[in-house]
């Protein structure tokens, strides 16, 4: 096997903790001696040790010549656990491989130049896409201090979240909601506008089969001029941390144990999401919300279930009104794709790198 | 190899065939002698001969004693060739494998039944499905009188084929455009409505790389207040051939060479273009069009081109106005599927077997 192989493992790991690790990225590491995987790790949930830690203290004293592979650099900064690089030095590893340079300031290439210092022989790059693709939300964060936002919606074939007369049952599958329980459960947060709370009353809790691992995020209201009732499902915070965005006073939601965020605007509120290390966003609807941060460029992946049913031009658009007039002008997105989920169709896209976006990340 | 195995032969051949067979259906045939293929063929336009003869005609000798696969029943009687079962016969086969019946009452078991009679060994119904997949239009129209009809349209990820100020270019790529052009190649005819004339003035001819091997579908334009310029460029029949049907006289209309039909109803049309052999109908617009089309529950496939771009709910929705108030109600799509064409997603689905449209090919 060679580097490549032992880091697709090393990816493997990382993924086992996707979703319960934030604000940290989610990464994995192997061990490797004599062509062998001698131990491996995942991060764990903030606070407890680092991939890298835990796979060294299962190695034990086997850890000596071996060859690390771990998703992201070391760091080497004592942060809430003492630095990696210390670590893997004073256990003798002689080869460092790992997939991509921390992006945060702290570490950023200082992991390596470290072991590079005590000897060791260091590799980077290896599956680097892979690995980023595993934290968009970490990424974005570190270099934009901004969240990653999923806009996610259940459309017809024909782009409609509901009829005419504002019937919007039955549009994707049961296999569909499933998988919206998964992604529920991989994500910080999730977000609707006061027009879902008052129409749908909606819990935005996850549920999942295996219910006990089932986690739910942070879920956020926007409601700027507090036109949702405080008895709605969602403001009892006994079920999940609850936070409702307004430019109003709300004493009554505030009683249920919500917390009550000033609202100003949509980018303001995403960055102080992400300052509490809520860095993945998902919103959940209306229409009138998704055009608000479409407009704002704030929706950096679509995930669209399309139920194989037309609604027509009389329904309502998942979009929202956008005041689109030159069609090939904005709101471009790239890297479509698609899946099949049961009869629907998860069709993905990806916020288009614009020259804006790059220089934001180039910073 | 199996007798599957020798029919994904048979069928390859029958591929070769498609949108060059119309009024008759593609069909593919190999002659096979100790494990060998010694012949093959597929249907020629028609009036030419059948995949059967060709096949028999390669091996001339050799045939006596082999096996033919054959993706549809072989013929039995007198049409514009003669009949194929007697063909065989005459050839000394031994063993006739066929995927499926051929569903024309004139054939449907009498061709099996004659070779059977004969006492020659007969198999059906190997790689049934993917026979019948081969040849939509020719079973829709063997079992209901109507043509299959593809809608076909580029559309943005949100369903709208123009913006609020009605611009429609850049939708789609022009990757997805040469996938249009291969369609448009496979087709008996494409039609469009008054509006989109009006708008667009589209040519609707085949144009591909490989430009000798392009044919023009026959035109078709539904106007029935005769709202289109006669000197519009889809009607010089010197390019291909046109058709308008519409309510009212268009002599000059026809001095350009346009057929002019009465319009009474789309299904009537449709009957009407089946009737010509023309057995496979592209819609391509406008929205009305479609409208017209998904409420008369005559389209059998659909294929979006998506693009990756938004326009808002404030844009144009493909569907056009469809009146639908219960959201479970009607328009269900099956058999969803999306492959990538360049920037673009291509999803495809087909209409859902109801129990009107089982009945009707169960007649």
């Amino acid at each position: 096997m060679n580097d490549e192989a032992f880091m697709a493992l090393a990816l493997a790991e990382a993924v086992k903790a996707v979703g319960r690790t934030h604000p940290n990225p989610a990464v994995g590491a192997v061990l490797v001696k004599n062509g062998k995987v001698i131990s491996s790790g995942f991060t764990s949930p903030v606070g407890g040790p680092h991939a890298e830690a835990i796979a060294l203290a299962v190695a034990g004293k086997k850890a000596k010549g071996a060859t690390l592979y771990v998703t992201l650099e070391p760091c080497n900064h004592f942060g809430r656990t003492p630095p990696c690089s210390e670590a893997i030095i004073a256990a003798g590893v002689k080869r460092v491989v790992f997939a991509t340079r921390d992006p945060n300031p702290k570490v950023n290439g200082k992991g390596a130049r470290r072991l590079r210092a005590a000897g060791l022989e260091v590799v980077e790059g290896v599956l680097k896409h892979a690995s980023i693709e595993l934290n968009h939300p970490f990424f974005r964060f570190m270099t934009t201090g901004l969240p990653w936002v999923t806009l996610k919606v259940g459309v017809t074939l024909d782009g409609k979240i509901a009829t005419s007369t504002g019937k919007s049952k039955w549009i994707s599958s049961e296999e569909s909601r499933l998988v919206v329980h998964q992604l529920r459960d991989t994500i910080d947060a999730i977000l609707v506008g006061a027009g879902t709370v008052i129409a749908d009353d909606p819990l935005l809790t996850t549920r999942r089969e295996d219910s006990k691992r089932a986690r739910n995020p942070v879920r956020v209201v926007i409601d700027p001029n507090l036109r949702t009732d405080p008895k709605s499902a969602i403001y009892d915070a006994k079920v999940a941390r609850t936070i409702l965005a307004t430019r109003r006073p709300a004493p009554k939601h505030a009683e249920r144990g919500t917390e009550v965020w000033p609202f100003t605007s949509i980018e303001d509120l995403m960055r102080s999401l992400a300052a509490e290390g809520l860095l993945h966003v998902m919103v959940e609807g209306g229409a009138a919300t998704h055009a608000e941060f479409i407009k704002a460029g704030l929706v950096d992946e679509l995930v669209l279930f399309m139920g194989p049913r037309l609604f027509g031009h009389d329904g309502k658009t998942w979009s929202g009104m956008l005041g689109v007039t030159e069609a090939m002008k904005p709101y471009v997105f790239d890297h479509l794709d698609a899946v099949r989920v049961g009869p629907d169709l998860m069709v993905t896209a990806r916020r288009r790198a614009t020259s804006t976006s790059r220089s934001r990340s180039r910073r």
